[in-house]
């Protein structure tokens, strides 16, 4: 008897923990990453003031990419930075990262405009890194999959901070 | 013989995937979602500017929620929230959402100041709803878990449009 009401307990408690959670109309989500596939394992900001606030506490330069999900240039990009070990220890270790598919207010973050795939640094005393560019005169801050040694070039360059330049 | 050829083909293929994914020296992590336990079934902005670009383009309020992880009031909050299917299912349907660990710039969302957890509406117009309160006179856009039933009276105020009113 008391092993039935148990059942019984335990089907309510079934179905109302099934009813307890909302699911769209159109069916059940994957929860969005912030990584957006550019890196799972890396500790992504989620906005500029967040990145440019763990940049100046740990006194790590900040990457900040710009792409869009439907431009075949980011994706590609994404997926040749995402797939190279050596640039994702790299930013974990020592960058603070951020990837946005919307422009911020700050004009220092298009120093030649608005475009996607875009990389941009940014020092840890808040200076945008506009000195950093790549291979493409028309684009300065583009990159594609067959630039990365030029990227982590860059990287390089951006670990050396203004202020121990002076 | 190449059957002995193809499984040693498929051994090297199988390391060098396994090698071939950056894990952290700390062990491999969770990916971080946007909704950080908001509500893993809503579809989050990720900066406030894309959330008022989603407001305006849709013509829905966009509700702001500023939260610490280490907070136990923003804690329990999330909890009641997200829980509640009810809110969920119209914060889904009705609303733009956008949570958020670290302050913006626009000083509109923080009208008496910055603390967590706190809601804001903004209207489609681009207008942080500032008559839209809580029960609290000393924080007035703070909620408590037991005030569930004025946040869904609230998020009824917001989706009154400025535009509508007029």
């Amino acid at each position: 008897m008391i092993k039935a009401a148990l059942s019984v307990l335990l089907v309510l408690v079934a179905i109302s923990s099934a009813f307890g959670k909302y699911i769209p109309k159109t069916g059940k989500r994957i929860p969005q990453t912030l990584s957006r596939g550019w890196g799972d394992q890396l500790i992504w900001a989620q906005t500029y003031e967040e990145g440019l606030y763990w940049s100046r506490s740990k006194n790590k330069p900040l990457m900040v990419i710009f792409h869009l999900q439907d431009c075949p240039h980011s994706q590609s990009l994404k997926k040749a930075m995402a797939d190279d070990v050596e640039i994702q220890k790299t930013l974990d270790e020592e960058f603070i990262v951020l990837n946005l598919m919307y422009e911020t207010t700050d004009k220092h973050l298009s120093p030649d405009g608005q475009y996607v795939p875009r990389i941009l640094f940014v020092d840890p005393s808040m200076t945008v890194r506009a000195d950093i560019s790549g291979r493409y005169s028309n684009r300065l801050y583009a990159y594609e999959p067959t630039d990365l040694k030029l990227l982590v070039t860059n990287m390089k360059k951006a670990k050396k901070l203004l202020k121990s330049e002076l």
